[in-house]
């Protein structure tokens, strides 16, 4: 079977390897359809090499069938549509014995520490197997894993109804939680400085606007009569939209910290005493997160149609990876592997 | 009756003023202790002026008797003991809107924007006041308002049994949430540099630690064995107390943010997202807050005495805040007004 490998800095080589049969408690999956998320382009990058081994399959958004069960993984059976939730934690850390497991100290993320699912053919622990229900298409389900990012995220910052929410960052993931926040019946508005990216927003029915010419702040304030946002998602990953962030929450207004940060950002923690705002870090999901992802899109509460962007032969990864890379005028791009089947 | 009356930075008259009779609504209360906060500090030396009127009546700590009752104030009558909430709520703004009426954004807090209670005579609504009971002094109960603080700040942080916390800064606020903390059951450790507060904390039975020599972070990580602490309260003021917090936290630990950082701090949000830490501002108290101060004072649950560095008579106020302006060997120091009844 195909395997798309990682050999260093923006090197993926296809490959021809033989597919793992299920050992026991595992299954092993034909994969139809591989997201390419940003974790896998800083891995593309050359960023994650300390993480990554050498000749690493990488890859954790994904759809597909079973395709033969192992040993003792009774619940499955050939030919279930399933998607995979690609964390094993080790039950042991102090994140896990602190009931935290899904950030787990020693976790061992499928596609990153481990083979992924840029294969034809994956083979799995089956408890990390999520059945997928008929009515959600292999291609929509493709999109589970990051939904459950938004699910999580979204939960974190307990959304309401009738919420002012302000999601800074319009890709997948921002949109993702705008759409999350706006199925919970909260009032969304998304700061985007791409113009594609706005576009599919508003495509979608999300209210974007352009944080480099319009001031968001001011709008949340003359909307909700100067009383601020009730919740603010930073996905930007910039200074800017932390201080964006900050500025536009009313008393006891919560922040999620979605984007990584890879430097520390200056924070007025003066306003955080003085309107006693919160702040939540979130990361990864929860398993209740995948499964409420699935029934989200199942019940089409996801418009996936309009944020899957392209979706490309295996042949074609390569560009795939270059496009993404360029930024600009893609969303989400997947990668298909059912015609091997 | 005396007064003490602010008139411009380091410079503090005592003045005979006529007793305000007490309107609708309104109690008069013979002040029998007022305790002297950071805040009086800040105006004593003169970095409120904006805030703080001509001749202004400074002071919110304080314990003392109801002398006179207006119209309407039915539950109230003379000679109860008393303390007085001082934060009177606009009922209006975006704050009280979103039922934040404690940190209310016109807030009129009483011994800053209006008199406050270093007078031998305050009068004040009614709805502010609170009831003592007998069994608590009036000595004690001029700290109610600064437990209220304690109280709030421990509610913000949901401390429970066997919660590890770190309290930075052991200053009067930092020693009681260290002591409000530890009576539900947490294991605490105060840090602070001044050797004469962690003698204090040492005498009521608060662990404690000189931040300047001994590494927080790796204690708390040897007493959880690598899991890190629970809770931290960030009460310095200090950027190397914010960096600490966040190092000593576990996943999902909560930082509350107690003290006035007049500038931005630099926060690593790239941890605050990979342990999904939190942070919520604490700011004053909410009726709640006083109510159960006064239960735990009343309980013999804070050590009062050993907080109350010196009870100075009016006629040395100026070398009251003069001793508190050194900083150094004082927590609290109390006015007693009592004399004049």
């Amino acid at each position: 079977m195909t395997a798309v490998v990682y050999r260093g800095a923006r090197t993926l080589e296809i490959e021809q390897r033989d597919p793992e049969p299920p050992g026991s408690g595992q299954v092993r999956i034909d994969v139809a359809y591989t997201g390419i998320c940003g974790t896998d382009l800083h891995i593309y990058h050359g960023d994650m090499d300390g993480r990554v081994g050498a000749a690493a399959v990488i890859g954790h958004e994904m759809s597909g069938r079973v395709a033969a069960v192992g040993a003792g993984a009774t619940a499955l059976s050939v030919g279930m549509p399933v998607t995979v939730m690609p964390t094993k934690f080790c039950g042991q850390c102090a994140a896990c014995r602190r009931g935290n497991s899904h950030i787990c100290q020693a976790m061992d993320f499928m596609g990153i520490d481990s083979p992924g699912a840029m294969q034809a053919s994956w083979t799995v622990p089956a408890e990390l197997v999520i059945p997928l229900p008929a009515e959600l298409s292999l291609r929509h389900a493709a999109l589970v894993e990051p939904v459950a990012v938004a699910v999580h995220d979204v939960r974190r910052a307990d959304v309401g109804a009738d919420d002012h929410v302000v999601v800074i960052g319009g890709g997948p993931v921002g949109v993702l939680i705008a759409a999350v926040a706006q199925g919970r019946g909260a009032h969304v508005v998304l700061a985007e400085p791409d113009a594609f990216r706005r576009g599919v927003a508003d495509e979608i029915g999300i209210e974007s606007m352009d944080p480099t010419t319009d001031d968001v702040v001011a709008l949340i304030d003359k909307r909700t009569d100067g009383a601020g946002a009730d919740i603010a998602f930073e996905v930007s990953g910039s200074a800017a939209g932390v201080s964006t962030a900050v500025d536009v929450l009313g008393t006891r207004g919560r922040l999620v910290m979605v984007a990584i940060h890879t430097q520390p950002r200056e924070i007025d923690l003066h306003r955080y005493f003085w309107r006693e705002l919160e702040l939540f870090g979130a990361r990864l999901y929860q398993r209740d997160d995948m499964t409420e992802a699935v029934r989200l899109m199942a019940a089409g509460a996801i418009p996936a149609d309009r944020l899957i962007s392209r979706i490309e032969s295996v042949d074609s990864v390569g560009a795939a990876f270059e496009a993404l890379e360029g930024g600009g005028s893609v969303m989400k791009v997947l990668i298909e592997w059912q015609k091997e089947h």
